[in-house]
């Protein structure tokens, strides 16, 4: 039996998100018939973040065990032809065994995008919140670095309370305005040991509250404190989401 | 009776072209729709490039004859709210009587977009050619340059022989490699007086031949000069192709 660990990136327009749902098309369902079709049996695989449906991942990991000789990167070519093309298999490893994208993955980056020029742009529609009004990025800068550090992220959480810890160490909080052509788009980068449903989504559209004057940037670190989802804003849309990377503990991983 | 100049941006990937047809869906078809719900009544348009199904375009300019008393940036947002999110209207104003957006352009700028790199890249699967092999971007670059100036481009068109001429004056072509981020996008500008039927495809299915090494960068040239659509690179695919702007005589657009 090997271990493996597989990274992968998607367009989740079309899907119901990652996890498996019955007669919804889900990126684990596409994953996992692909490789049912190469291996010759069903396996179930397990992901590192189960995204929302619109969410998207330029590089999600995915972990299983599966019986098979075929060399890594044949078996990332394989993938490839059979999963559908919004979906591309961006690498696979052999893993140590017990190896599990879930429970030993130690931070994860995700970038909520938002775009805030006079026109929609037609061409990102499904890959960022398409923002009416101009955003004032310094202030969003500054309303955002209370966030930072180890806090009960319960304000930022969809289903409260949590039945587990809502306490986050949050790496990186880190909004910028992009240059040249893309002048009109507007990254939040967040960086955390883990994260509380609709976490990042949550903050995106608090700091935008503060973008378009409508709070004080001082306000986000209030409603932090207050514990209290009630008093943040609203879940951005989920188009605007990436999973953009997760880093585990082990050597295998060395970034 | 006002005569209006719309600068239209649309993703052509739900859309069977530009030209209204029966039962399918098109650009054409639905801007006139939007603009039928905000005038009252129905108003024939033209367009400056007839995009084929699966073409986008960053400006298409299209023109038309309307009576109306709405100031121009009403009737553009009333476009905008009116039009799925798949077309933006950019840009309305008010234009010389008689402005016809086919006969008075007199320039028109096509970009071909082919991504090269060894993983597709999924966002971008609707706006490129997704080519598996590395190209050699100065070899057509190369191949490209007889190609500038006044020619007969039978070669490069998909109905031939044509009824009418197919002498055309290209005042750029230009193959490009991106750089950072879009390392493996390969763009091809084309700059002409205007362009026969998959003119611009025919030249990047050619011109592909060139940079995979399969044909030496010589070879459009006598492609050229043969005058037989048979012996030229296949069309290339839709949806990496883009009409970006187009350049009028008059006065009116100082560009």
């Amino acid at each position: 039996m090997r271990t493996f660990k597989v990274t992968v990136g998607y367009d989740g327009t079309a899907y119901a998100g990652w996890q498996l749902q019955l007669n919804q098309p889900t990126v684990q369902g596409a994953f996992e018939a692909a490789l049912a079709k190469i291996v010759g049996r069903e396996v179930r695989v397990t992901a590192s973040g189960r995204t929302d449906a619109g969410v998207h991942a330029l590089g999600q990991v995915v972990s299983f065990d599966c019986e098979t000789e075929l060399p890594a990167d044949v078996l990332k070519n394989a993938l490839n032809a059979n999963t559908p093309r919004d979906i591309a298999v961006l690498a696979v490893e052999d893993a140590p065994a017990g190896f599990h994208a879930t429970g030993d993955a130690v931070r994860k980056r995700y970038r909520y995008v938002i775009h805030d020029g006079p026109t929609p742009d037609i061409f990102r529609r499904a890959y960022c919140w398409l923002y009416r009004e101009r955003l004032d990025v310094a202030a969003m800068q500054r309303a955002a670095l209370p966030l930072l550090g180890t806090h009960d992220f319960r304000s930022f959480e969809t289903h409260w309370p949590s039945r587990t810890s809502s306490v986050r160490t949050v790496y990186a909080l880190e909004v910028r305005r992009g240059e040249g052509a893309e002048a009109d788009l507007i990254t939040i980068d967040v960086e955390a040991d883990g994260f509380l449903y609709n976490m990042v989504r949550a903050i995106a559209g608090t700091l935008v509250e503060v973008g378009r004057a409508k709070r004080p940037p001082s306000w986000p670190a209030g409603v932090l404190a207050a514990g209290d989802r009630k008093l943040a804003g609203m879940t951005a849309p989920p188009q605007g989401l990436f999973l953009v990377r997760v880093d585990f503990k082990s050597a295998e991983d060395p970034r």
